[in-house]
């Protein structure tokens, strides 16, 4: 898999934050499942949301006390997704965010919560808090720890990291995200967090739906939107941004934030191949999000690209699927791996098995232009596989 | 597989049609990929097509034709789609009805066409129109060459039949249908043909579109709509139907739809679960529609079902998907094979082992109650399998 990021330059972490990952025995499996992300002189978060209307206790909880002015910490739950779990569920969830509040002597409301992984059990919430004080005894700078207890069927850890120069001053910026399946555009991370010391603008929970839109919400792994899916940015800087560096800053926050998605769609369950799609001469920013998630989705695209088949019908197919309004047979463009398949209405000619044998690489960038306006869009996805069916059709922790 | 179709009942066909069946050379397998339905004495034709944004060469043209009030014959190829093959397509596409029309003497533009295969590759009308000539003089009562000419990853036939009794007159309903991957609800059938005897009501396209929304439409293979779905209701009877008569006419033509309808979601590529779903207490027909969809089309809920998994997380994941509108954590009931998994909003205690063995039958009955309204649904779909990776991941004709 390749990334932009760079997980051993861990000299350049954003200040004022400490990290640590602990097990707490909620995984089967035995690996590490409670992270937290603390903020010891206090700091801001901002938080975007799962539009699924089944949405966990966790994200009821934060989306209730973001934007959050005062952050103290973020305890994050793998193993279980707290979802579903009614009265009892929110008094767990309570239990968890008042333990941590507790060690670090803070109120309760100053800490978030998150959690993933199966839908409908209680939180073992005896477990998690025997194992808070060891979770916060042991927070250290170093927020490997963190980023791996987070993971559920993730084969890898998913950071990122950045840096931003302005008015004298350097930035820095750190991400770490969990994914793999059920991920989709609409609010697509299952959870992310990007840590930065930047001053941040006033309205940090607007901000972190915008990076959300143009990074998390451009991916798709399995077209599901899980009932857990958040996305954070915590800055520790208590300062708000000047006017005039807030561009410079969105554009660094969001390369940090894109470079995690696409980890994520690398990591998608199974993927063997991570798809780049770009999606252009769309006639509005709508439109290019629905064409983008028909290809991503479409299971005869994937598994097209799993079987390195250059099959530019099932693309078409999956365009003229996510293309609304009053149009028929419009002169779209493909290209596949830098190959014209496909331009202005009519099909190309072009060397089947050279483009095939191109496909054989990891990266497989489409693109798809519209003819309608001039709207472009990016987003990455994954191929359809069938280890995607071993893992799903018998899931435990 | 099950179906409540009796294909060996071939005496009760409706009559005035003759069907056949020939090899023209299209696939590269050898199978029959011409059919020919005819209606010698003319009758009336109504059609439902797809939504794609890139229809079909035949498509367009039956579009055009529809309602067809002297009906004679359609002409079907499997093997090729006829999608995206511009102006040479429409000229095949012609050709293909021309020599049809040619062989019964009759006008061009009362003969309709279907196509079904591989998009972006032109007819080989050569081969095609050479086969006509054989394909008119087999004409016979018995429609399975048919029936099966119109195949393409299909394993099986699929047809079904009906009658109706009315003022002392029976009347027969005979339906094929071919499927397989590419199916989801908005107009879902790759192909349909439901011929009757019996006098229709005078807006044909109107019937065949009401028909389709509760059959077709409500089938979900693999989420993607082809560009060449079309589902035609056809009688030999130019007479139009008695108002009293209308009622008890549509009940017996959507038995044979939904039928037909539930072969193909049976038929599923690599599938080896029926999944029968109903959706009740909704608000509204809409919001059963985008529920129904967003859990026959879910891959985390079609792998569960395959893995035999009572996994009612995934499900109500996947409501929350699909429920539009402003609601938070509706007191939802779901039951799997007739077990209660949560009700009223609340999870239930039940036997998951037991009930994961009742899940290893080929029918799974899942019922969910959206405590919104009144309004009911069923649909029909696929658990998602190894094998349907394999059989996309390289797929010819």
């Amino acid at each position: 898999m390749e990334s932009t990021s760079d997980t051993k330059t861990q000299a350049k972490l954003p200040s004022g934050f400490l990290y640590s990952g602990v097990t707490a025995g909620i995984k089967e499996s035995g690996n590490s499942d409670l992270a937290l992300i603390s903020c010891p002189n206090g700091g801001r978060a901002g938080g975007a949301f799962t539009q699924n209307k089944f949405p966990a206790t966790s994200v009821l909880y934060d989306k209730a006390l973001c934007p959050l002015e005062d952050f103290r910490a973020m305890v994050v739950n793998s193993g279980n997704a707290n979802a579903a779990t009614g009265a009892q569920g929110e008094a767990n969830n309570l239990s968890m965010a008042a333990a941590v509040a507790g060690e670090l002597k803070c109120a309760a409301e100053l800490v978030l919560t998150g959690s993933t992984g199966i839908i409908g059990q209680q939180l073992p919430i005896e477990k998690i808090t025997r194992a808070i004080p060891q979770l916060v005894t042991s927070l250290q700078a170093d927020p490997t720890p963190a980023s791996v207890a987070i993971l559920t069927t993730d084969l890898t850890p998913k950071v990122a990291q950045g840096s931003i120069d302005f008015a004298g001053n350097q930035y820095q910026t750190y991400g770490m995200t969990k994914g793999s399946g059920m991920i989709h555009p609409n609010m697509a991370t299952m959870l992310g967090y990007v840590m930065t010391d930047a001053p941040l603008p006033k309205d940090i929970n607007q901000l972190t739906k915008d990076l959300a839109e143009k990074s998390f919400n451009c991916i798709s792994v399995d077209g599901d939107t899980s009932t857990n899916d958040s996305f954070f940015v915590i800055t520790s800087n208590k300062e708000f941004c000047p006017p005039e560096f807030e561009s410079l800053l969105f554009d660094s926050l969001l390369q940090v934030s894109q470079d995690l998605a696409k980890q994520i769609a690398a990591d998608g369950e199974g993927a063997k191949h991570l798809i780049h799609l770009e999606i252009s001469e769309a006639k509005d920013m709508v439109q290019a999000q629905d064409v983008l998630k028909a290809v991503l989705t479409s299971p005869l695209v994937k598994t097209a690209i799993h079987g390195q088949d250059p099959n530019w019908g099932r693309l078409m197919m999956a365009v003229g699927n996510g293309l609304s309004g009053e149009v028929s047979n419009p002169p779209i463009s493909i290209s596949i791996c830098g190959v014209d398949v496909f331009k202005s209405g009519e099909p190309m000619t072009f060397d089947a098995k050279d483009l095939s044998t191109k496909m054989a690489a990891f990266d497989v960038v489409i693109t798809v232009a519209l003819a309608q306006g001039t709207t472009s869009l990016l987003g990455w996805g994954c191929d359809l596989s069938r280890e995607y069916i071993t893992i799903n059709a018998d899931y435990t922790t």
